[in-house]
């Protein structure tokens, strides 16, 4: 080593975090910082200065919010004289990179392991991570991402439009292809299985993925558009790298996967492997991000798999009939399109899926909020339930979109575009 | 099929939920079957009648509880007139296996997917799952369980004596062999790694691995016993399996994985050649399962990897020094020997691992409430903090087991057995 020069610094990963504590926030956050590094309840004998310096986690800054009239989680240990104030900060750790090497799982056990079980804490929420590019020497990130999905689907300049096959289970086989037969025919870029559908007995997944390559590749030697399939191939490590083969000779161009059911180590398998578009669905996100007071921000859990490689994730959508507000949906959609790494690193950006209760009526917010046209769009209702039938419900999405990007409203732009019209006379409130 | 006989029912997972609504329960509990299985928020074309009765899913059973004052979580929808009364409900839900086939992740999907999005729901939690056998020709279970970890330490009729080394990032492997060789002449049995403790530059897993081995072998050759090393192999898949066939060539009998961190899959994939006891570390558990408005509770949880192959899961420890009451505790561990199948089937009995704030003076509440010594106790202070030194602290524990299970009060046993009299003056209450 030098000693001219100045070290060199190590790299760290910073981690921001909602708490809520009946503690000076400033013990708290000390608290949370010695679990998750160096120390335990109690310094320990060998846990000295030096080794604090070298692999201790730092508290980055602290900013006191509002108080709680109540602790929000049970179990939160309180001062033992005089009324607990329940206070609330943002605090933001850093930890070298040392400590535990450019791994998914092990950061996970460091920035989201035993954290949620500290006494002293009545809320907990991990909010924002920065990981350092040295992620990126082990895990690959998107390998299509936006760009690559607009090159398989060969759609530019607007949205993709998709759908998802209904009802989500319990179709043969041969009941799926015909659904998709009828809404390639309609002009849709992208179809997708429900999540709920996978390898049951009822609908194989070889049998469905075969018939519904059929229709397509007979719907691609037509029209010369090869619609993209999202096949759900979530399931074990070994059926998953099993399915993904036979989705390639199949000449499918995308697999789904259920990200929460399956792990960052499995999908960064898969990414190895992966020869198609990799479409994130995911489905338990309400159970990790739906509370103020615990859990995940959609911003922190999206980088990890974006960096593990998916290259499409679901984000809600505006007006959505679950629970989640449109700043959260925008907010989310908004971080799939912003790099996770500054310059010459990828950007590891993918397309943000919106999917639940959609039409060509969100078209125009959606554009606004969001500022790009980088996105599926997945509507269900909209376009197979348009008055006009499928290939209207489709156009309708094309023309909202239109209307939108050129910023003309969608009553003026529906004067003379009827499938649009359509839509809004059906779907408008 | 014949006409003659009944036919045969098919095999169905039940699912168990705690869940807070303003809608009318029957309606809610309505959502959430229609939602996870052939319905989505309106009937669609092709949801026939008899394809319900094929793959929906079923309410078993509905229990009304009380009324919450106010939402637990935010979203949720109400009625439009009138103050909303927001019930709570036991709900018990069940889809036939062939929905999804006896696949771990797509149960996920389907048992805890979009669930937690839902806007008719202010709280939801997962409490309880019950899996048909079909399960076991997938899935592995534990391959060392209980039996086969009291053959791997030699250790009957009383618990497996652990700890953990401490601190738990920062030391060298050297370091960390020196700590272990004064752990193992103190007459441990059992012996892990931190969580936070994996792969990092400072400490590299397979310097480490060698480090301790020479002593723990030098140990079993001076005195025949052979200590368990719960080595922390968490990682991606191909470096858990390759830190696996490292660990059985050095002659180790156990690997540690953060199983949050790794996922389902990737401990499918590790238990299929896997040839050494899994020690299953639940760090990130507290994210899942702290709350009572939202999340998936210890006993539905640890059902699922058992299933993939754990041999051990952590379960906290009475008097613990995170949030978790006693009650729960010993509930967790109770479930972890209970059979998740019926005879003749296995019944993928797990060992509970108690720690944090251990020490002998558990060990009577523990087995009064357990009625068993088939768990692992992992105490850190009592034994690195015993007054008369590290094998004290060991037969401290021996001693307050040998109470516990004769039915002696310690203070009474103490009086013949001096250390567990020093571990009462220095760490009782």
């Amino acid at each position: 080593m030098s000693t001219s020069n100045a070290p060199e610094t190590p790299a760290r990963v910073t981690a921001r975090y909602w708490i809520e504590s009946a503690r000076p926030l400033e013990a708290a956050a000390a608290i949370m910082a010695g679990e998750q590094s160096t120390g335990t309840f109690v310094r320990v004998a060998g846990e000295t200065d030096e080794l604090r310096e070298h692999c201790g986690a730092r508290i980055e800054s602290l900013v006191e919010l509002g108080e709680a009239a109540a602790p929000s989680l049970p179990g939160a240990s309180a001062p033992q004289s005089g009324p607990a104030r329940w206070r609330t900060a943002e605090v933001t750790l850093s930890w070298p990179l040392h400590n535990f090497g450019p791994s998914l799982p092990n950061l996970l056990a460091t920035v989201a392991g035993n954290l949620w079980e500290l006494k002293p804490f009545s809320g907990m929420r991990l909010l924002d991570l920065t990981l350092p590019p040295q992620f990126l020497g082990r895990y690959r990130g998107p390998r299509f991402g936006i760009a690559g999905t607009r090159a398989l689907t060969g759609v530019h300049g607007r949205p993709v439009i998709g759908t998802i096959i209904k009802p989500s289970v319990g179709l043969s086989p041969a009941a799926t292809a015909e659904r998709v037969a009828a809404i390639a025919a309609a002009g849709i870029d992208f179809v997708k299985d429900d999540e709920l559908q996978a390898d049951g007995p009822h609908c194989p997944f070889e049998e469905r993925l075969s018939a519904v390559m059929r229709v397509l590749d007979a719907h691609a030697d037509r029209t010369g558009k090869r619609v993209m399939y999202a096949v759900n191939i979530t399931g074990d490590i070994d059926e998953m790298l099993r399915r993904h083969d036979l989705v390639v000779a199949a000449g499918n161009t995308c697999v789904m996967v259920s990200l929460n059911s399956i792990g960052l180590p499995a999908l960064a398998a898969l990414r190895a492997q992966c020869q198609v578009a990799i479409h994130g669905h995911r489905n338990g996100w309400g159970l990790l991000g739906r509370s103020p007071a615990i859990g995940m921000s959609f911003v922190a859990w999206q980088k990890l798999w974006r960096l593990a490689g998916i290259d499409h994730v679901h984000v809600n959508g505006l007006d959505n009939k679950f629970c989640e507000s449109n700043e959260s949906v925008i907010a989310s959609a908004r971080e799939c399109l912003t790099p996770m790494f500054p310059q010459p690193h990828p950007g590891c950006e993918v397309m943000p899926v919106f999917s639940s209760g959609q039409s060509a009526l969100q078209a125009p917010d959606t554009y606004r909020a969001l500022g790009s046209v980088d996105l599926i769009h997945a509507c269900g209702g909209s376009i197979m339930g348009h008055p006009g039938g499928v290939a209207a419900g489709v156009r309708s999405l094309h023309q909202g979109w239109e209307a939108a990007v050129s910023g003309i409203p969608l009553a003026d732009y529906a004067r003379t575009h009827r499938e649009l019209a359509a839509t809004l006379a059906a779907f408008g409130r």
